[in-house]
């Protein structure tokens, strides 16, 4: 697979990895929408159905669709480090378009909610006590448990051709779903599980840009711990990976 | 397969699809039930595993039981043009078929139900902000995912027969159920994600002309959203397949 | 497969099925426990886990747990008729087991729910409005849906070896699990989904001779309803598949 | 396999098992997080997933994570006795890894949270009737259904190569994680489903022993119960194994 390949797929993934990521929060804020007030699981099962829609489509380049993905694979020989930034760019431009998709899907309802300046959270995430060296601790714990599941999972491990496709399970991408979801019941607490800089900055970008009715500002104090704890996250894993007895 | 086999699989397929789908909405919505106001979490899994199962059965003609995945199958030149009609009518006699049934399982639920008008939404969408241009979008954005994601998944690609089989991956039929599950989470909350012109139309259609108790209008100003936008959703999908590099 | 063998695997499978499906109503029905007012939804992923650990289990006898799978699968030749008294005499045998093992598991929340007369629930179905005639045909439908897929999904018709495996396909036994969550989502609203006459009768059966304190009666005048609609919507569902294309 | 890898292997797996079980009860029970009271199906899918990564992980030992699981195998002459204790080590040591990293991803959560003698049921069960021996029996009567699943459902006959693999089956991990879903949702009502020493006992010493602000007791008259109870369960699971027709 050529690095355009690469470039084009991940984009169209992470597209639709963060439009259904940003609708799924979007149902649940808003006031006028099926989803309002639809609960925490609902969430996390949206994101995580968004992860298998994405990963699914986004099969030919190995969906990594996140950039501490990619530099754990990276790390670990899996992916090669002239192709890695095809990948993130992928990513970035993926997540800011899915990000406009899901405020065009649910542009009458951001026109018609009461509290708009609270828009933020369906873009990016927050934490619910800030401390950043705590937040990025919580980033770190919740994205080595993403990235050490990809690498050690049967499906990563089968993969031989170069790319590694942990969808190669007989689960298909349901296992790196149901991996996010439990992510998001165990660890979202704290921080809202971000576990990708891509998910996290290019959609506070997209908040940032368009013109979103009575929006308040975008948090930029904050954003960098969504992007160095999943990266420090994934490094980690990275390393676990190749300490152990294989 | 021969037509006939698709019109039959198709039909019974798409009967156990709204039979479910209608089905639970019935026993979230109407008063007498075990399920009365179960939320919107149950509503998504309901129909998604009315996908599953209704797909599971319809495997034979390869499972669209929607007439955008059908139109998107035709466009990406995965279906003959010639089959078309005989898929698009076995979906809408079983989509009215299934919403008769769901009618007769839920009837005496309608007949002590005590807002009879409001039982509508059983059969049918509507949107919590009506805006048809902007209702038609949502649909475009949610029945796009849906059938870029039945274009691209392992499953689809892997198909050799002349029928897609997207549920040819490990994942059976699931898969597809987690998408719709995933596309009702994150999608759904502007106008109940149609995302298919028979699930929408024919139950219109069936509830217009049932005895049901009570019952008020059909809404028909509406009936042309949910058909127009998830067949220009479909259409997107099949044009943006068509233009990937494989 | 011998007769034996198939009355033990079948015993063992339908005991798991019963202990799990009627323990998930009593941790939501009984007082003092920690699922009290789980909801709709926990009922219904109980009684498809419990499907899908009872299934499994018994995948040696082909893993009906239900009389009425029986029938279908006996009137679609499937499965010989000499062999179904073997196949129902374990599954009422196991659905008295689990109801016993339930009841000793949640002993000490019987023995302080402070409304024991309604404690009949957790064993045995009741129909949220009675009416024999629309009872019965709801059950059917239900039972119904859940044959015809057995008969249908992709797994049964893969199956070479004289007794059905519908857990042949490569989901496994969560294809019929995702199914019966299906049913419990869509149409266990009027009936609370029998849809399997040991899983009702057994139980009552249980319940009238157990030293349960303080219950009520088994209600006795509705113990037909949920063994005639299942067995006649798994008939029906037989009669379908022969007459279908195949 | 030697020995060292199956404790480098069920260290890890049981330290994600517990990290993502502890969290997920975090997660709902601490004040300020994202899934404060979240609900219990959500704590029971967050145990389930947190299975399915820990044990996809721990494929190369065959991801035991439970003493009790094994118990039940090494009586199954499934793996070896001298094995068993490099299993048990490492359950017991990730396990106790596992509650610290919990601590650690809600450590603010915990530093301001209004009830911090509540914060025990994070980390160990108990019983919501307290009453020993019948909680003893409910534990036994869940670990008995997650041990015979293991040893019965195809996935695990299919192992060939001496440790058994029962995610060999096409589920992989997701099916012992619905099991575990399934047993949280129906037979964890009246204890909390321990049903793993190792999951109980190491996470309560780490309670003991962590500098949480404000904790109260670690209820070590109670500790025996989810040590003894499971490990009944997982042999009585193994002598059924043994007795069946295969």
């Amino acid at each position: 697979m050529g690095n355009g390949e690469v470039f084009a797929y991940e984009t169209v993934g992470t597209a639709i990895l963060i439009l259904m990521g940003a609708g799924v929060v979007a149902n649940v804020v808003l006031k006028n929408t099926a989803g309002n007030s639809g609960g925490y699981l609902l969430i996390n099962f949206g994101w995580g159905f968004a992860v298998f829609a994405g990963a699914s489509v986004a099969a030919p380049s190995g969906a990594h669709l996140n950039p501490a993905v990619t530099l754990g694979l990276a790390v670990a020989d899996k992916v090669g480090w002239g192709t890695v930034p095809y990948y993130v760019a992928g990513q970035m431009l993926g997540a800011f378009i899915g990000a406009v998709l899901a405020w065009l899907a649910y542009k009458k309802q951001f026109d018609t909610h009461d509290d708009p300046r609270g828009t933020r959270g369906i873009f990016c995430t927050a934490p619910t006590v800030p401390a950043p060296a705590w937040n990025v601790l919580t980033e770190v714990i919740g994205t080595f448990v993403l990235v050490i599941w990809v690498l050690l999972s049967p499906g990563a491990k089968a993969a031989q051709d170069g790319v590694p496709q942990f969808g190669n399970s007989a689960l298909g991408y349901a296992g790196v779903a149901f991996v996010v979801i439990g992510i998001g019941n165990s660890l979202g607490g704290p921080t809202g599980y971000a576990i990708n800089p891509a998910r996290d900055l290019a959609p506070r970008i997209a908040y940032a840009v368009l013109p979103i009715r009575g929006k308040g500002g975008a948090e930029w104090g904050y954003a960098w711990v969504p992007v160095v704890g999943p990266l420090v996250g994934g490094l980690l894993a990275a390393l676990l990976y190749l300490a152990l007895p294989v």
